[in-house]
């Protein structure tokens, strides 16, 4: 899984029949700041994920890709490759604490 | 899932053959520009994705890769790890609409 | 999938034994030059394909990833996780040929 | 898989049911240094796992991604794509010991 | 599948434990210099690979990633993403034979 700031959300109206309902949020992949290691940072890349937990905008979540995806009630057929398993409410690296704040 | 651009087509006579008549798309995947983050921008990569929906080129699409590209009707049993499962009519991304008109 | 040419093979006699009687052929990754739009450039990265459909030296071929490499007749039970699907007669970007010639 | 550091943890309340109670380490896979060929360096990306066998941070451990993750009696149903499936005591490479003593 | 070069081993005591006595090489992916394109080179990256086959240190092998990796008799149900598949014996490219020479 990979640590990712919802910043955003997808509309498609043609698309697979199955697909039909499910929120799809724009996500950013973070990772730590090499130098300093006490914040996390945008690593610029762009996906999309479904949500079915609920999170929103500057919410940071948890995103398990492939297969996988699959695994949770709300996704078992669906033709989806990246899902929000989680709201991330602390991140903790070298004992100190990582702000995951929405700002 | 990753926003991509339809940009052209590839045709292959010999091939696998459960691939007969199925529509190969030439995408590709688009990230958010990191400086204004007001616009979408390619990330210079070129895949092949079967489409069953009816997109065409110049369409902002989502793709599904890996084996989740096979959970649509059309696609169950076909040897294909990209798919397009719909169409982006809307992007929304830090509260600003992206544009992604066919142009 | 992605868009390969293939530019040589491999022989391996010490293997898995399910592997025995299949041609695996060297395959490089190509994309659209960036610049100017009208030609597929190397990748330079160098990844090994089973071939199932006869594709020879300097073929442009469609390569296939992951678990869907196995959902081929020859390759149903195989430990292989990439596949040649087609060989690529036309491709066309931006509404204009762009030369798969073998060369 | 990869060799990782265990450099963190995350927290999460809101999350697919399923998940409850699994411990999500943050880690960051490392390779060899390239020149002197004789340590481990990180490759400065953040991931973050599941652990079902008792590692703690600074521990190097081993990773495997993909549907994989699932195949460990406590991970079968989730919703994952990496889990730690040992802990790494010694690595050998080019005949010498290379450290992974926690520090 | 990739070419890699096994450079080493490792060794983990505390493990999943379907994973007892499997051995676990140190691998490196190669791929074709791309200047004269007569040799390979490694990647710079560092991968783990469970090896059922025999391979030792120095041999050049080919990696199977991914749910295939388990597609192999000695493998079926381990929590794996990468197996050695076969030990390379030759690689020609470009109509050149490329060394895989044990040095």
């Amino acid at each position: 899984m990979f640590i990712a700031k919802v910043t955003g959300s997808v509309v498609a109206t043609q698309k697979v029949g199955s697909m039909t309902g499910h929120k799809l949020l724009v996500v950013e992949p973070y990772r730590l700041e090499p130098d300093q290691r006490q914040s996390l940072v945008t690593t610029g890349r762009t996906f999309i994920a479904v949500d079915t937990i609920g999170a929103g905008e500057n919410d940071f979540v948890l995103i398990t890709q492939g297969s996988s995806a699959r695994l949770t009630p709300e996704t078992k057929t669906l033709p989806i490759d990246a899902v929000i398993i989680g709201i991330v409410d602390k991140v903790h690296i070298d004992d100190r604490e990582v702000s995951v704040d929405r700002d």
